[in-house]
């Protein structure tokens, strides 16, 4: 194609997302037009000339990842998706920008409009998860070679993006891993909310990503040559790399761009007239011109050639192997997974142990990690207080990723994110560790994983104050509450090797619900001494110890290590002859979603109900109800052995017992 | 000094520490022996050279400010507080290390130790929290001028600190601002918990240091005459400073040292013995030779002449600045506060408004920073939403820093960090906002501030779904209940512009507790429409509106925007003759702490109680009972026109008045 040509072509096709985005911003009368219109020349270049895709199937493995980090300029994806022929969005749902119900909400969702490959919105999070993503093509390709995983993860991102220190982690780790198929395309627009960038940063990204591994370029991000020119480079490094893209955000609004007011508004009716006028744009709102469109379709339509080349190729596999790919894409456990669980438990039946629940959780994924293939351990610098590393985890490094463990280093956050990024990807199930307190760290990525429905597990350990002399601050107190309130999040906290083994089958079986698993750091005794074939910790709580004659008078509640105390409670209130039940309540989430019938036979209305647990007595009314016993903290923790703090903080049988006979 | 002696000298100041070290942690039986042995050195020539000090005087205002970073070395700070004089810790208390009730805590804690400036144990927030007292210390220099307000701030950070995100959003921010006298010693050992760094990174930290804007250099940590010339010019460097120090961890144990093993564990008694003979420390365990311990003390007793020196210049001041800096030392209020916001709560009474309670934070603001000259304001970059900048509030920058408003960059955990700095000091009330949504961001310091009782306050707009279009990725549901789970911290959710005022001055007034403003991005009416000069928020939860005959049968509590909704749905009640009241709960935490009486007589056990509130129901039992109604969330939000959404989730008087109905 002439040059002049092409480059007309490219105008045209830039211009089809600046208007498109213009027009549905303003329509929806709220959203940020700025971004999608300053990057529309690096994203044209970048779906036209390189990204793999085949919006017929948007769920093809070896597809490109592309993931905008900056998730406001949500229009940019949508316009995008739109024109290269996905199903949705249509230009009905463009229309219907951050209305009810519309694939096109205000911040690109994961699950509700194909294409978009993780949520993204909360700055930070799309570049570290999209490392994520790196990883997992990685650990892919050296599990199925070239021919069915090899390709490029590529990101837009923001100054907010790399101003979140969790970019700092994410670059870290994808340096020190040599993420070569990383590629990061940062709008560069010097542009914040609050103005100017020069308000809050003086660095040196550039040089920032160097110190990180990274390999560094710098462009107009208006002129498509060069972006072209820099995409090709980067795509040879053996780094991964970022291209730093000079842009003007909002490129086009004569009176606008170059500005923090076109941002996060609407440009108003009188601008985006003159937008029109200055890009030569003289189609109506929401109409795309054929030819234009024609361009588009043709980037869409490419994709197709090269899915079903890879789907022959794929084909052409071992059929144990496809059938174990299509399993783990379709997040089933292998079949032997049940059957393995149980037999471990019926070993613990016969030889019960004691051991801290952080100790039964890494015996536990050792039978797992044997009939799993599928997970990535790690943990954030506390391998040995995690115990998250089994004899079948080899460590990954950036020269080996046929192992199935991560050095995640001092990073709950990117951790917790890299995690999203591998489960999103559907080749492997991450689980990582570190202190229960430090869930603070890695929550916003917690709660990306529980909106997009992603299993990742958290394998969360030192729980309570029971981790004794690290004192206040190594001491969750409301954590357990906090996570507790996150929708779709299930947090477990197991009494025993036996239901610790039961919460990690649990979490493995919720495809679309992540876990928190709270462990403890001292030994508690194993209270399941019978076996069951059925997985008691399923319905969240359920009658642990009977009272005599099977009508309780009391109902003692607790979780985790504070069972124990309930069992010990209760044989002082049944040796006075009041009949009690001692529930466990490994997860209060499952418990909830049990119908009425059950719940009133567990907790029923005419029983004293007390709850033990060795966090903040803030939810347990649930359980109790006003009239009741909560046990539990209401301040920090504090320094010194743990049975010093239990005692001190009355969290003990005898508390317990004290309270529940004032009741009576 | 004849250098030979010199040496000696540093040799036996530095071992003293390493022994103490390794003692204690032996005799606690936990802790973290191998940083204090490795940085021993540096910290030797940092106290003993540079260091502005006085034991007898932990609080004298312009002391240079020491901030161990890496908390878990807790041993080092002790050590040193021992050492040069401070009345704690005592031998005794070193004995004592990681104690029920000994200031010496596993991770050095605010408060529990004179000379700990602030809690560190949580990786990368010494170092942020350190950003902000190098702020505080410009602001006040500015204010107050050289002679009273001219000091460094030294921090010692460890790997884990660098390998945090946070780190990366504090360094950006002081190189930024150009914070010269903020000095940072990074323990460059080579060593995590888990083995090697290089498991887990690969960085140049002294180019990420530089591309941040930071003056760096590079020195053998053991090495006494290097370490003083490399401090020496970091204090002449007009930048931020950041002196790589090479160590080896566990410096003197000589099977150890340079291991892992050393990190988080006790030596063992070989292992000391062995050392003790490698150093030549003949000495028994906390037993320190006169000669060194008088060396020790002469350090600590220097600075007694230079803060008399202070004094002496303090003294001089005008009576009128020193009574107000004394008065913001103390914490307390200007004498014309409560006046100003009850004059301000008589104005809107005469003439209600409806606006957001986001305005109406802006609007007490203004009232505020009109009187109080102390509040430092600011955002992580959502100036405008947030509506935090008043008409007194000037930027801050690298060349002005007599504004009174921080411009933090996309940096929530980081301005957290830095709003714990400035409350620490002391001299100036931090407040700073963001989307209620990100406090998640900035959990890890908001847990800081309230295990250290300070007074920080986080405007947190945007509090519900009632933000609309940006969709579930920046709707808060189960935000408001995981910070009421905290302890120490006040979360305020006013229902109107009269509210908003009120609970201002809570949090102002709170000078041990950090508060929580959440507040609303939609209008609501103005509720209270009499004025009282009575802050009726003080109880955090109150009758609004009585039912008709003062007993009610049916209680609706709301919380900011859906008290409104409460109103309506007593008005229907009471039209169907049924006795309904209001109860405004701007503040459980506060309501929680009145006496069993008060909160009864609100909250009458024969009525029927219903909350509404458009966050999760979690925690709302507490109030309601297991017999009463909670309406509020269960999932998280979507994208769509806020009041679309409150229909769509069932936060409607209708539904609540359904449910009320449905009970009666």
């Amino acid at each position: 194609m002439p040059l002049q040509i092409e480059n007309e072509t490219h105008a045209n096709m830039a211009n089809a997302i600046r208007a498109l985005s213009m027009d549905a911003v303003q329509k929806a009368n709220s959203g940020h037009p700025g971004m999608p219109m300053g990057m529309a020349d690096v994203a044209t270049v970048l779906f036209s000339k390189f990204l793999n895709f085949d919006p017929a199937w948007p769920t093809w493995p070896n597809r490109d990842r592309f993931v905008l980090s900056a998730g406001h300029g949500s229009m940019l994806i949508y316009s995008l998706l739109h024109l290269t022929g996905y199903e949705r969005p249509t230009m009905q749902d463009l229309e219907n920008f951050r209305q009810l119900h519309s694939p096109t909400a205000g911040h690109p969702e994961f699950g509700e409009c194909p294409g978009v490959e993780t949520t993204t919105g909360p700055l930070g999070q799309g570049l570290a998860t999209s490392v994520g993503m790196a990883i997992a093509e990685r650990l892919s390709n050296a599990e199925y070679g070239n021919n069915i995983v090899d390709h490029y993860t590529y990101v837009i991102s923001g100054d907010g993006c790399l101003m979140e220190g969790v970019s700092q982690e994410a670059i870290s780790l994808a340096g020190h891993l040599k993420l070569s198929k990383l590629i990061v395309l940062w709008d560069d627009n010097s542009i914040s909310i609050d103005g100017s960038t020069d308000l809050s940063t003086s660095e040196d990204q550039a040089a920032r990503f160097e110190a990180a591994g990274w390999h560094v370029q710098s462009v107009d991000g208006h002129d498509p040559e060069a972006i072209e020119v820099a995409l090709g480079l980067a795509r040879e490094s053996d780094q991964p790399s970022m291209i730093a893209c000079k842009t003007t955000i909002g490129f086009g609004a004569p009176n606008k761009q170059g500005t923090s007011g076109v941002h996060g508004a609407p440009l108003g009716d009188d601008e985006i007239a003159a937008t029109r006028e200055a890009i030569g744009w003289a189609h109506a709102p929401f109409v795309i011109p054929d030819d234009v469109m024609a361009d588009w379709r043709a980037v869409g339509a490419a994709g197709a050639k090269k899915s079903a080349k890879w789907k022959s190729k794929f084909d052409s596999l071992d059929a144990a192997v496809k059938a174990d790919f299509n399993r783990r894409q379709n997040k089933d456990l292998p079949a032997g997974f049940t059957a393995a669980i149980n037999d471990y438990k019926a070993k613990l039946a016969a030889n019960p142990v004691k051991v801290a629940t952080r100790k039964a959780s890494q015996m536990a994924l050792e039978v797992i990690n044997g009939v799993v293939p599928e997970t990535i351990g790690g943990s954030a610098d506390l391998t040995g207080s995690n115990l998250t590393k089994t004899s079948q985890t080899e460590g990954v490094s950036a020269t080996n990723f046929t192992g199935r463990y991560m050095y995640y280093g001092i990073r709950e956050f990117g951790m917790a994110a890299a995690m999203n990024g591998i489960a999103l990807y559907s080749n492997h199930i991450p689980y990582g560790g570190t202190f229960l307190v430090f869930t603070d760290y890695a929550r916003p990525a917690i709660r990306l994983a529980a909106l997009m429905k992603q299993r990742a597990i958290y394998v969360m350990t030192h729980d309570s104050i029971g981790l004794g002399e690290d004192g206040p601050t190594h001491q969750p107190v409301e954590h357990v509450a906090s996570l507790r309130a996150m929708p779709n999040l299930n947090v477990f906290r197991p009494c025993d090797v036996v239901e610790t083994a039961e919460c990690w089958a649990l979490a493995l079986e919720a495809k679309e619900t992540p876990s928190v698993i709270s462990l403890t750091r001292q030994n508690v005794p194993q209270l399941r001494v019978e076996y069951t074939e059925e997985n008691l910790c399923a319905k969240g709580g359920y009658i642990l110890q009977e009272a005599t004659g099977g009508t309780p008078k009391v109902v003692l509640i607790g979780t985790g290590s504070e069972v124990e105390l309930a069992v010990i409670a209760r044989t002082a209130l049944e040796a006075d002859g009041i009949p009690t039940r001692v529930v466990s309540m490994p997860c209060t989430d499952l418990f909830d979603a049990q119908d009425a019938a059950y719940k009133a036979a567990v907790l029923p209305a005419t029983a004293v109900k007390a709850s033990i647990e060795a966090g903040t007595t803030y939810g347990w009314e649930r359980y109790t109800g006003l009239d009741g016993v909560n046990i539990g903290m209401t301040t920090f923790g504090a320094s010194a052995p743990a049975e010093e703090l239990y005692e001190y903080f009355g969290i003990t049988s005898d508390a317990l017992l004290a309270a529940v006979r004032e009741k009576l």
